[in-house]
């Protein structure tokens, strides 16, 4: 059974780092005195400073409302270590199911926003909602980072990234071309 | 030196299979008589069919004009055997190179834009704008893809993520949960 995981504060303006890659990532809510989580793979960093991050939420799910109403969620990475959490969160609704209880996760208190982090997460990012223009139209909500949190080690955690199919592709090595980067673009 | 890879038509509103894990693309343009390549890491799925795709293109590259103006591109897939002519390209602009000849790039004719093809990737999707709304914002271009091509084998290409710092995560192991998924979120 996963752990909570120790995070330190990490600046918001950075959180490129994680989402970039492209990994799947678990979303929690709370609206009306519950709390709610769904995982995602449509989202998409924006802007560095403020810290931008795009999100399509299909009004399908449940969460779809509570964020919009709340204005809120958190943005929580998970590990391989919380695959079939990850799967299992996507194949159930929020409508029906406390999802922290019925897959044994921690809600932890964020401290910007009152969805909660999830503390077996290696990584949580507290999002207040900035732009609602395109939610209408394709259910694209616009997040501002505000507060983030990361665990330390290992620095670079193995994420989950999918494919369609029920099949997900896991990060792998890590390479630097660092010497052939223009210092601007670093 | 990398050489043209051989692709077959693939369904647009399959896409997702190769840019929801979140890859480094190589963007190619045309427009007034010149083409252009930028390498670009935010980009997101929106919707399978129209096969939506959003991507940021800042207004500090030269592609972000072209790509307004002529209002298409060429989403390409590399994979690590462009490793360096993904880093060249994203660090010169295509102001004063013609980066397919600066990188030994083949420009393929696409069948439904006026952008070339890049032979050497793995898969590319020929896109046309089908949403401005945001681009004065923030930059974000809405693009529905209506023609794609995809390298039959390998079945899962080694591609880049980026991470920032000059430093990529590489596509790892492939897993697959299929039987814990309800048949309708496959």
């Amino acid at each position: 059974m996963p752990k909570p995981v120790r995070k330190e504060v990490f600046p918001p303006a950075r959180v490129r780092r994680y989402l970039e890659p492209g990994p799947i990532v678990l979303v929690s809510s709370h609206w009306q005195g519950r709390d709610n989580i769904m995982t995602l793979g449509w989202h998409m960093i924006m802007e560095f400073s403020p810290s931008l991050l795009a999100c399509m939420i299909s009004r399908g799910n449940h969460s779809h409302r509570m964020i919009r109403e709340s204005g809120e969620c958190v943005v929580n990475l998970p590990t391989t270590r919380l695959t079939d959490e990850v799967v299992g969160i996507g194949n159930c609704s929020g409508a029906g199911t406390d999802k922290f209880a019925a897959f044994g996760l921690t809600a932890e208190p964020a401290s910007e926003v009152r969805a909660p982090l999830i503390g077996e997460c290696h990584a949580s990012f507290e999002c207040r909602l900035h732009d609602d223009a395109l939610v209408g139209k394709y259910d694209l909500f616009v997040f501002e980072v505000v507060k983030a949190h990361v665990a330390p080690s290992p620095r670079h955690p193995e994420t989950l990234h999918y494919t369609g199919d029920g099949v997900f592709m896991v990060s792998g090595r890590i390479i630097s071309r660092r010497p052939l980067f223009r210092p601007e673009m670093l």
